[in-house]
């Protein structure tokens, strides 16, 4: 066993909490309430209510893991399916760069509800979590640009992280983790053609991911065997879903490096893609003290894989397709100077908003480019109706490591979006708070809302 | 709404009793009983068994649809699931030569499961089901040979055959039906990498296609959206998962080209890439009345699909995979003249079926590859240990369209697998092989066995 899946799978079923480093404990603990919190600022959208209702058809009515989204309980799979519907709705949850995989939505949820039907400590939550991120992010790198193009690499790679994090619960052995990963990489799924339309497949995406996952994970330990090479393997997810697939990076330092250090949180409720423009142009607005009808247009120098997913959305029809939207964004950017949840439910129908997408364009950036994934880089030029041009460049978004929201900022974020819309009340949204900072000392992970 | 997916879907939708052919509907009726007699000879199978047992794990413990390998009800998901499991088990159920597509075993079950749920007649069920296979086996032709030299159609395809089947159990309309094509195809899934370790895969391929297909079309239902070009779209199906992708296969002779007709029966318990040179050997045996003693080698001349999948296989370890090398099939038609169930149960640990795998060779041949997968040509070369060499050559191997099994074939074959490990009891066969004969005329579809 000695095969990057190999290798792999041997790092997430022998990963104890004592190796892990405290930064990389307290780090997934504020991950985790990222996640949580945007599970319930998602919660009463129509696609994830469409999914719970299809849970409620299809699942037990009764189990012993939290459906954060009807309040109910339910079995592990459903509320899985669920809480990752919901949590990728209102584009907040974490993003890590280098893979351009959405690691929470598709780690906490399978994690949790797991935790919670077997009767898991907070420490064996937070190792699972974060052998979830750690493989399921190598997965993503692998998979590589040229597979971003089409998959929607949070679906496919998402698969394997849901299948780690439950396979860690369940105590699988490698060999039984080396089955868990065949098959969700049989499973994994996801395409990007949805973009164009507006349509709710991103939330069917996460659903699934977790829900596969844990599918993979709970038969490997009932003894289902899986491809031993399904990432490298000449038939696997490289071959199939990749043209540049590189399996030196599944066993990048396993151990010595934490990609969960490496995972940004999201400042603006938008797609990842605009955060570095939509930073660069707050620093221009800011500066020079612009309105929106200042600005007679703003170029955005953006990476190829900015243009590949925002470039079909051009005259967005809902809010969440608004926030794949460039012109959208930065439409809000220039008028509100914030591009949060309330801003964009108000500015979907907003005209300024709208006249401000067709002076908004995107240019492939080759400095930007190249950086990219490792680094998102933020670079735009604005033409003022007064004749001036203004650019500015951001090296790092904010929510990325290197200019990371604090325990503060990630409260006030967790607050604000765990009551958005009344999904929690104040109350139970402290609650959650101080719960998920207790999380290690906890002896059985239990419900998260009252 | 005038792009082949949307043809597709209003095809699909709008499809009624009255437009298709009797020769159309009493072979959808064959097929079903071949699926239904196939799922039950499956059951008792371990990988079976385990995702059962995960259903039962996480799935309701009652329900209007009937879960035959528990013989207890539970939701249609899970019946589904299940089911369709057990249906593709022991490589006894059918395929579609054009596109390398077994569409019973992902078509029947969810359909069956959906229309006990409602409360659907015998013809609402044999309509979904022959709309299901019409648009399940053009996706697999669209998606073509290079799609299939790395997915396992069946998982593939299959996802959108199921939800065509329920959705038009549902009464979806085209724009619905539109919409679960696109949740279908964004969770479709299947890799070829399990072949090689003899995993349980294939198993888990078929179930989450009929599990898959039918989470689209019940979230249709509900107004959930999904792309509008999930097959021929730019970052669709065939943009990330083949090379070769044709749209026009998707609308060819909609509604005047029935491919249930196409579709073949298969005679041999094995992979079907198989049989060509299996009925071809089972020429040259009958024909001189040979002994495996008696012969020396046998090269099967063959394209190059059944050396992706087949070449794989060296040194079976199981009595699955042994269904996937051609060195055993070929073993037990030299031995046994026939490779049912009972022959490749007994086979696997044969010392003279095990030291004849090593005769064995497969080589490509143009002629075979340049028909295939219209035509499935078998041929074969026989050296005997006495020095002569023999040849023989099937057109259509037994159970094509024009080779294919009659009704009283169809129900011995049916009989025999029902009772395949006393999975049902001779007088449920006989039940079982009645009520399918009698759908047509049946208000509500009902259970299947007792």
């Amino acid at each position: 066993m000695t095969h990057p899946s190999a290798e792999l799978a041997e790092f997430a079923a022998q990963l104890v909490y004592e190796d892990i480093p405290d930064d990389v404990l307290r780090r997934t603990e504020d991950l985790m309430l990222d996640c949580l919190a945007s599970t319930l600022a998602g919660s009463s959208a129509r696609a994830v209510q469409t999914i719970a209702q299809f849970a409620d058809t299809m699942g037990p009515t009764s189990g012993p893991s939290e459906n954060m989204v009807t309040r109910r309980s339910t079995s592990p799979l459903f509320a899985a399916m669920v809480n990752a519907a919901a949590a990728h709705m209102v584009e907040q949850d974490d993003v890590h760069n280098g893979s351009v995989f959405h690691p929470a939505a598709v780690v906490f949820p399978p994690a949790i509800a797991t935790a919670q039907a077997l009767g898991r400590s907070g420490k064996e939550l937070l190792v699972a979590c974060v052998a979830g991120y750690e493989v399921g992010i190598r997965v993503g790198e692998f998979l590589g640009r040229s597979h971003y193009k089409v998959f929607h690499t949070t679906g496919t790679a998402g698969a394997l992280a849901a299948a780690v994090a439950v396979g860690r619960l369940l105590n699988l052995n490698k060999q039984q983790m080396l089955h868990a990963l065949g098959s969700a990489g049989t499973q994994a799924a996801g395409l990007w053609e949805f973009l164009r339309d507006a349509a709710d497949s991103k939330q069917l995406h996460t659903a699934k991911a977790a829900a596969n996952g844990m599918t993979a994970a709970y038969l490997a330990h009932d003894g289902f065997t899986g491809a031993q090479h399904i990432l490298e393997g000449p038939q696997g997810m490289g071959a199939g879903m990749s043209q540049d697939a590189d399996p030196a990076k599944l066993t990048d330092r396993l151990g010595t490096r934490w990609t969960v250090l490496e995972t940004s949180f999201k400042f603006h409720a938008s797609c990842r893609h605009t955060h570095p423009a939509a930073d660069a142009l707050l620093d221009v607005v800011q500066s020079n003290d612009l309105s929106i009808d200042d600005i007679a247009s703003v170029v955005a120098h953006v990476h190829q894989g900015a243009i590949d997913v925002l470039g079909p959305v051009t005259n967005p029809t809902s809010v969440h397709q608004s926030k794949f939207s460039m012109g959208s964004v930065l439409g809000l950017i220039a008028q509100q100077r914030r591009a949060g949840l309330p801003e964009f439910d108000a500015g979907l129908d907003d005209p300024a908003v709208a006249a401000f997408r067709s002076r908004v364009s995107m240019e492939l950036d080759d400095e930007v480019d190249t950086a990219y994934p490792r680094q998102w880089i933020g670079k735009v030029t604005v033409q003022t109706r007064d004749g001036r041009t203004l650019t500015a460049r951001v090296d790092e978004p904010k929510g990325d490591p290197g200019n990371t929201l604090s325990r503060n900022e990630i409260e006030d974020k967790a607050f604000r979006l765990a009551t958005y819309r009344n999904a929690a009340s104040k109350e139970e949204s402290q609650a959650l708070i101080e719960k998920v900072w207790s999380l290690a000392e906890l002896q059985m992970v239990g419900r998260f809302l009252g």
